[in-house]
């Protein structure tokens, strides 16, 4: 993509393709214009195995044999704090989950700290408190950590990286090139109280009931999974761009269609209250501590049975099956017996959720 | 360090150790204030062996036996592009140069962005560009990335943070605490490039010459000091505070006292002249292809001769020792024969330079 001459950096810019020069909100977004920022600009020139798996998480090989993972994550959510969490408990559980999502045993995290001036310390005491304490719940160490201060305006109060890097049992073998018909889609629990909590508390909403984040880590329920012998094919988290995008993003990377049932997908009321209020569709929603598996549909009910022994999962449940390739990526069957395409997320719902 | 009772998150700053209530730039400057933000409220919440070490990267063992070492660093550089780099050359160089001061192979990295409304997706285009090229110049893969967006105003063009992680040869053990009397201190080469360079960039300074960034990658020589089987006890990269502030950091952490010779330490001309124009101590100035090695006396002359073969380390050179401990952690006999006591960085000398 370089220019022959020239400072040797010259680079031909893909401005066609990406349909803007500058950068939007909407590219962080989760849905169809970050996929094209990294499609198209990002990715192909860093292009390797690892990378264009497109996974959560990069798998790489030792010399040993042994598979690790590793992942990152840049945290810029605002409010730092909000109901249900803050910026640290979401830098270890949205790494943690991350690795969990490649099927990894969390090893170590690192922690990136950029900070404003003027920022206080009692906040940032608050916040490494809190990523201590998620770090123990799971229980993974930070072991390396970077501090860098940019001036007042430069920044907005603290953006926290973490990296993490996980170890890859034998045998697992999590991706989404490996989705087929046959599967059945099993989803962990109800749907967009992590996106409603942080808007709420941003802007200053209040709701009849508080509505909490759902961030939570994931690796223990994905651990029994994994120990009992179910055979996962694809683990995904329901970020950025929420259940539609992250489905619409498996069905392509596997070539199948996905077929999920509407009246299947929990939602809370009072989520679903505040989706209507505001103009939100909770499969577009942002959660922290929620995941889809997909596995042979005979194992479905095991997969079940087994998420709902755990917290963050008391409501996993069987929305939908793997379909041979058709024109539909991705399609829901409503509550009224219709049929509706599912696309990733255009534009931008919420920034900074994450 | 929390408080029983109360929201479970109370935490009780300690300002009084830290003497602020607020970060100021110099948190990030690698000078003393830094040291204490680490000291008394990053590290002490996460506290655990591989962060406890100190080192540039945090080492991991695996079930195998196997050792990794992780990394992380954010860069907030100013200006993006400046004479011999750009912040993604830098991202790439300056992470596994971390590693090698583990004496850890890198075996992949993460790139995580942070972009601020409106940055100009061209520039992106040619940062991810320099980003290539310095990551097969190593080589090394970019395995996973993230991308967030922040509003105009809420961030400075783009931030990149890059975690890696690296294999640890087997015996290989090299940290500030094994450094001990009758270790030499052996310089890789000049020092004050990098900061002489980024300053002149952002200020808009022009000297009669043009002075380039020292930037570049240390795998190579640090790979073939282990190749020799030299009996390296540490190694660190001269980055935020110089080549001052890190033997002051392996000094103390190393229960040794250092003395260094002015008259050895390598500067340029040029860049000694913009020091005295500008008021600078190169001493203290940042590079980002440097780095001290610590071994014992009879292996330095190898060293020097092994390091002399890669163009980042062509004016390497033993410029001090380590003896037994006294009262002064780091001195340096001055080119009139004076004893100088050499501290920490104190305060901000030039915010954002990597």
């Amino acid at each position: 993509m370089a220019e022959p001459g020239g400072d040797g950096l010259a680079f031909t810019c893909p401005v066609p393709l990406i349909g803007t020069e500058r950068i939007l909100l909407a590219h962080g977004g989760g849905g169809q214009l970050m996929h094209r920022l990294i499609e198209q600009v990002l990715a192909p020139p860093l292009s390797n195995a690892a990378l264009d798996a497109r996974h959560d998480g990069g798998v790489i090989a030792l010399p040993s044999g042994a598979r690790l993972a590793m992942t990152t994550d840049s945290y810029v959510v605002r409010p730092l704090f909000f109901p249900g969490g803050d910026i640290g408990s979401l830098a270890v559980n949205g790494t943690v989950n991350d690795l969990a999502m490649c099927g990894a045993r969390p090893l170590g995290l690192s922690a990136g700290l950029i900070l404003e001036e003027g920022f206080p310390i009692a906040d940032l005491g608050r916040i490494v408190e809190s990523m201590r304490r998620a770090a123990q719940a799971i229980p993974v160490p930070v072991v390396t950590g970077d501090t860098k201060v940019v001036e007042r305006g430069k920044g907005d109060g603290v953006f926290i990286n973490s990296a993490g890097i996980g170890l890859v049992g034998e045998g697992i073998d999590i991706r989404p090139a490996r989705v087929c018909e046959g599967d059945a889609v099993v989803l962990s629990g109800d749907l967009g109280c992590h996106g409603i909590a942080v808007l709420a508390a941003r802007e200053g909403l209040s709701f009849e009931t508080t509505i909490e984040s759902d961030c939570a880590p994931l690796w223990a329920p994905v651990l029994a999974l994994l120990d009992a012998g179910l055979h996962i094919h694809c683990l995904r988290d329901l970020t950025r761009g929420g259940l539609a995008s992250a489905l619409v993003e498996i069905a392509e990377a596997g070539s199948a269609s996905i077929e999920i049932r509407e009246d299947l997908i929990p939602v809370r009321d009072d989520v679903r209250g505040a989706c209507e209020l505001l103009g939100f569709d909770p499969l577009y929603l942002a959660n922290e501590g929620r995941f889809v598996a997909f596995l042979p549909a005979g194992e479905a009910a095991r997969a079940v049975e087994i998420l709902r022994q755990f917290d963050p999962a008391r409501q996993a449940t069987r929305i939908g099956d793997v379909r041979p390739r058709d024109e539909t990526a991705v399609a829901m069957r409503t509550r009224y017996g219709g049929r509706r395409v599912i696309d990733m997320l255009s534009g931008e719902q919420l920034p900074r959720i994450c």
